[in-house]
């Protein structure tokens, strides 16, 4: 664990914050050497591959700034343990970069330790290093996750075949419904739909049991953060493929159904909506018709991946759905 | 590479940027995938560790938020293989996460990832992979470096013993002063001298080669960013040991000397201010006497790890200096 340089100010002192909580998230891995250095030494793994991949996540863009903080903390290690799922990886540990504001309260990181902490125990996982520093702006946050696959085993956005069936784990569109549940858009909708959407948002359930188990199975494989339409998109283009989704076989959990058919919200925004941290993936017929058999989690085939390019998305009489637009797409610059 | 889900606006579409940016910055590494995915894949090389470092940046705090976009990105691959120096680690490649403020120029972008890519170019790195999201914030980056050591012989902080030299690289304090300098607060000094302390602020010097020759000699090592005094205390702390410094012999610039010759700056700023990215490293009697007698880079002897506990400078006459300050500690929140 690493601490920059910067004006001090007030009455916590970093350092002995970070040996006091973050120092026992290691959970004695000899890798992360204590968080007494500022790296971590993790031996090779003759015969596999590591998988590294990074997310970040600012307040009032990718969560509430008033979301409780150990569920900030759970969501930030929960959307990179998705990342490695699609990549059919083991997660090995983390690493933490962590911009604070400067008015942030002894209270409130104990409760972001306390969260990243009970979730690094629940996946077995241990905090391998990190940096804190100081931010004037928003609470800024991005993690470094690693796992890993058997070498050449890993699975890749590119890879899915014209012929394939393309599947998806658990329920779609939950998450984009949850945000506007969280921000208390839906108050038409009972409480208990309230609060199951709301979770969907902040307390993601990566697919990590799933994603090691579609190795060899999957052609092509990647979790669904932008979006159901946009993520097969970037996995149809680098893949040279188009894919045709039965829009019917969506699977939507009973929350979502109810606001659906209130109008709430509509079949476009679900399948455009961010944040579910479901799998997607393309397989050839029958590869993984076992694994959906078992039903854990729920795998739904809902199309088929064609020839050519693009995403359509069609109705039970095959017609065409226009969608009024192609998932989130965040960073757009001024000319 | 992976974007996360926000509002669109503007006019840039960052995949379109990612694409042409970025993508060329894995320098045709096949562990990056192009960043066609939101994972890297790295093979196991048997018989070394993996070292993994991160650091975090944000404008106005690391840097100065008019800082060239090209020199940013450089220090920001520059002070993490700097960490990886200090391990005796050789660099393998980085991992960035950057929240961009929404008003980010497509010029701007194209600088910092020219700078990025030049650095990187000069180490023989690849980008492996990366996050960008967009921040109503100042510019906050993070980078995840890794290296490689024969296993075992990476170097920490902790390893130090009584009777050890204690050595630094280069020369103290021109970083503190180079802030200074970059925000002219140096009227006094000569253009030239300025001009050199600000660019010591701006571009570390990574002791990308000296690390690796370390193994083997040293005992304990780390890299100075936070001040040497403070650094030089960590190291101590977790080595179980003292040190005495011995003030005549820290290595100062010329423009550094006439700074302080000038009353422009106190010893004792020069000794606790952060950002020189030397290295410092605690080796038993004689062991880098060759290294330090071929002098690339220059290597000073500037005391003695001692038994005990805690860092005291002393002047010649062997009395002890007061410092008005232990280094940087920069996060601190309210009670």
């Amino acid at each position: 664990m690493d601490q920059d340089n910067g004006p001090a100010a007030g009455a916590v002192d970093e350092f002995s914050l970070i040996a006091d909580l973050f120092a026992p998230l290691t959970r004695g891995d000899p890798a992360a050497r204590g968080l007494c250095d500022d790296a971590a030494f993790l031996p090779a793994r003759p015969g596999w591959d590591t998988v590294l991949t990074v997310d970040a996540m600012v307040a009032g863009v990718h969560f509430l700034a008033d979301d409780p903080p150990d569920l900030i903390a759970r969501k930030l290690l929960r959307v990179n343990l998705s990342d490695l799922a699609a990549k059919g990886a083991a997660p090995v540990g983390a690493l933490l970069a962590a911009a604070f504001p400067r008015d942030v309260t002894p209270d409130w990181l104990r409760a972001f330790a306390a969260g990243l902490g009970r979730d690094l125990a629940a996946f077995d996982l241990p905090l391998l290093g990190g940096d804190t520093v100081a931010t004037p702006g928003p609470l800024t946050l991005s993690l470094t996750a690693l796992g890993r696959v058997p070498a050449g085993q890993g699975l890749e956005r590119r890879g899915a075949r014209p012929g394939d069936e393309l599947w998806v784990s658990g329920s779609i569109g939950d998450g984009a419904l949850g945000l506007r549940a969280a921000r208390g858009q839906l108050p038409a909708l009972a409480a208990a739909d309230v609060a199951f959407l709301a979770d969907r948002y902040r307390l993601p359930q990566p697919r990590v049991a799933l994603g090691p188990l579609l190795r060899g199975r999957a052609g092509a494989a990647m979790d669904i953060s932008d979006g159901l339409v946009q993520d097969l998109g970037h996995l149809c283009r680098v893949s040279g493929v188009g894919a045709r989704v039965e829009a019917a076989r969506v699977p939507l959990s009973p929350p979502a159904r109810r606001a659906l058919a209130g109008g709430m919200v509509t079949l476009a925004d679900l399948l455009c909506g961010g944040d579910d941290y479901e799998l997607l993936f393309a397989a050839p017929a029958g590869a993984v018709a076992a694994l959906a058999a078992a039903g854990d989690p729920p795998l739904t085939r809902i199309g088929t991946i064609v020839a050519g390019a693009g995403v359509s998305v069609v109705d039970q009489q095959g017609v065409t759905l226009p969608l009024t637009r192609g998932g989130w797409r965040h960073f757009r610059a001024a000319p």
